[in-house]
């Protein structure tokens, strides 16, 4: 049985009882649980309570501005604590030692099915990076500079900067006193929004030059074959995000991207602005939200294409 | 001599003061002006106070939600009041029989040099929409969803969804309380940053394709040709916001834009991460701001991207 906390004050209470933490984050990790991480590690520093961040892998070097000034300290873990991890096998195989000995697990995953000691799982909330703010607010923290800018970025990440539907006013609250507090959000904004490396930028402009369109425009589809990929030098981590390009062209109700995998089948992501999305992917055996599924093809891009078009045609 | 209102209760105390007011918009409007035009409007008319909005041309379709319920009243215009209008002549030929008879101008523009019988500037503001927001709380206002989209849409293209160096913390709170107030943000934010017309990506698509670089990567170059217009058949309204593209590359320091005018001459834009652009464009009589600045150069294409770059690698 997993007991949760319900109020952001048992979480405060949880949390002042810690001797010392070990962070797990998740694999492949972004904005949000990084931000969470750290920006919660440092708190608990703040307060003379040891803490460490750990991830499966080595961290990207695109949010190095949340560690440049992590250092690792020694200490025998008494607490685990999980932020974003939404099911142990997240952790990655780096972390899975400590997959059944989490004390404490911090989640915004509706589906969240962590075993814990204790959970605190806000699926309203759109970023754990809120949570820990709202929890660092009361434990009466003192927000640095560098504590404003970790939950800043987990906050602007998973809304997307705000642009998301899951935007919430307290997102805004959070955002506007975390500037108040020092976070850098120009810098932040540019690094996580704004600037592509080379490769990707050239995989974009490639995979919209070969857009194709359906049902009077309202159907729109893009492939990123692996020869794509390796013509562009990017790296397969790189392609997040080419699922909402499709969708943004005027008219466009369904936006499909076909994505090559290693192996050489395609994978669809279906997204769509009315649209039930995961009504098309179950077609083929996949599923997701209303308006964002995938599913597997087979390795023949035509007749990938052309199946997954007359699917989303019914849609229409 | 121009009087300016510096505290915003003496501006409410000004609009209170109003039998009926028509409001002027500025020209090529956008989602600020006219979000605070309506905004403005329809609150004047919840307490009983007859309005109008104007513009010198048909209002783009992009922003039709602003006004969709919207009809003009009848009345004998006894105030006048322009909205993010930093000089008469922004106001376009349409409505220049206004421009002597402008008795509250409210702007957000350092550089505002109108002359109105009383004028409220805010240049710290990050949108004349914010500017309003606090207007309308002064005057307890009951902020309806219709004015909480106008004046939240204002808010949201000045800051670039939140994302440009000029977002506040008061920027942040009041998207909060307009979310609260029923504004369709994510409807808003879908039509106003990710909707792009088809002309518009493919001409994008192709101005990345033939992108240039200069000085290992640290200067980037696109060009945007009238026979590039032509072909992807896109209204040169819809060329805004192209300037921004080389700086989204990775290790680009010096962004130039040139883009085609319909007599033949290239005009340049020229943005930065961190080196003086005016200086830049006033190598060729152009000038601007220090990370954005622009100038004209010749017709020919080759060698308009030669000068410009040559100057630019002197800045890297």
């Amino acid at each position: 049985m997993i007991l949760r906390l319900t109020d952001i004050s048992e979480l405060a209470h949880k949390l002042k009882g810690c001797r010392n933490a070990v962070i797990l984050t998740h694999a492949h990790p972004d904005g949000d649980t990084l931000g969470a991480g750290f920006g919660l590690c440092y708190y608990l520093r703040s307060v003379g309570i040891k803490a460490n961040v750990l991830n499966s892998e080595p961290l990207p070097a695109k949010f190095s501005f949340l560690y440049k000034d992590y250092a690792p300290q020694k200490f025998d873990p008494e607490s685990v604590i999980s932020v974003d991890v939404a099911a142990k096998e997240l952790l990655g195989d780096g972390l899975s030692d400590y997959a059944d000995k989490i004390d404490l697990c911090i989640d915004h995953h509706f589906s969240n099915r962590m075993s814990a000691g204790d959970s605190y799982v806000d699926g309203d909330s759109c970023a754990v990076c809120l949570i820990i703010y709202e929890l660092l607010k009361t434990l009466g923290a003192d927000f640095t500079p560098q504590i404003a800018n970790c939950l800043y970025t987990g906050i602007a990440t998973d809304t997307g900067c705000f642009m998301f539907e899951n935007t919430s006013p307290a997102a805004h609250r959070a955002a506007a006193a975390l500037r108040e507090a020092g976070a850098e959000a120009a810098y932040i904004n540019r690094e996580m929004f704004q600037v592509k490396s080379r490769g990707r930028i050239f995989a974009e402009q490639r995979a919209i030059g070969e857009m194709k369109f359906a049902r009077d425009g309202k159907i729109a589809l893009i492939t990123i074959t692996n020869s794509l990929i390796d013509s562009c030098c990017i790296d397969r981590a790189d392609l997040d995000g080419f699922a909402g390009i499709p969708l943004t062209v005027e008219g466009v109700e369904i936006g499909i991207t076909l994505k090559q995998q290693p192996e050489g089948v395609f994978k669809a992501s279906v997204r769509t602005v009315s649209a039930d999305a995961s009504a098309i992917a179950q077609r083929f055996g996949g599923g997701g939200h209303i308006r964002a599924a995938g599913c597997t093809l087979n390795d023949n891009r035509e007749e990938s294409e052309r199946m997954i078009t007359e699917a989303a045609a019914e849609f229409v």
